[in-house]
C-alpha cells in the first residue's frame, strides 16, 4: 500500500456474508470479489480477514486509486456494476464502506 | 504499510471528535493521537481523513503491528492507556474499531 498524499484515496469495505463459515459458497464470493483487482485504477487491492472483537464484520477489502477520477471509473465500470447487483446485494448480510485521504 | 502476511495486524479506527470541524481542539487531539506512533510495536501509522458520504465518521488513524503480542503490548502501555482515558473517551463523540489480517 502507498502513502496516502495528494488526491490519493484508500477505499475500504468490511463485510459479513450469508454464507457458512469456511463454505463453498463462502469461498465463491470472494474469489469473485478479488476479480475486482483487474479493473482500471485499482491499486493495492487486499481481501482480508476482520479479526477485531469489537465488531461483527467478518472480511475487508481495502483498495487504492491514484484519484477521485479513477475512484469514480472503478465505480462505474460494468464489470463492478454486475459484481454489485448480481453478488454483493444477494450474500452480503452487513457492510459499511470506510475511505480514507490523507490529513 | 507492509502486506498483511502471517501474524501481522492492521488495526485501524474511524471516528467523530466532539470537536468543531477546523478548531484548534481538533488540531490539538489529532497532535497528541500522532504522538502514539512512537509507542513500542507501531509501525505504519497513519492519521487520516475519512471522506465517504456513506458514513459520519471525519478522521481513521491506521497502524500495524507484527503480531497479537506487539498490539497487546501496545493496548497496555501506559501512555496508550492515559490518551484513551484522559483524551479519546472525553473528545470522540463516536467510532468504530476495525483490525485486519491476511485472509
Amino acid at each position: 500500500m502507498a502513502d496516502l498524499t495528494g488526491d490519493r484515496i484508500r477505499h475500504t469495505v468490511v463485510f459479513t456474508l450469508s454464507h457458512p463459515e469456511g463454505s463453498a459458497a463462502e469461498a465463491d464470493f470472494l474469489a469473485a470479489a478479488g476479480a475486482l483487482s483487474a479493473l482500471p485504477g485499482v491499486e493495492a487491492f487486499q481481501i482480508l480477514r476482520e479479526t477485531s472483537p469489537k465488531n461483527a464484520y467478518r472480511f475487508g477489502i481495502s483498495m487504492e486509486f491514484a484519484g477521485p477520477a479513477a475512484y469514480q471509473a472503478y465505480n462505474n465500470h460494468p464489470d463492478h456494476v454486475r459484481f454489485v447487483n448480481d453478488r454483493w446485494l444477494a450474500e452480503v448480510s452487513d457492510f459499511l464502506e470506510v475511505d480514507y485521504e490523507a490529513l
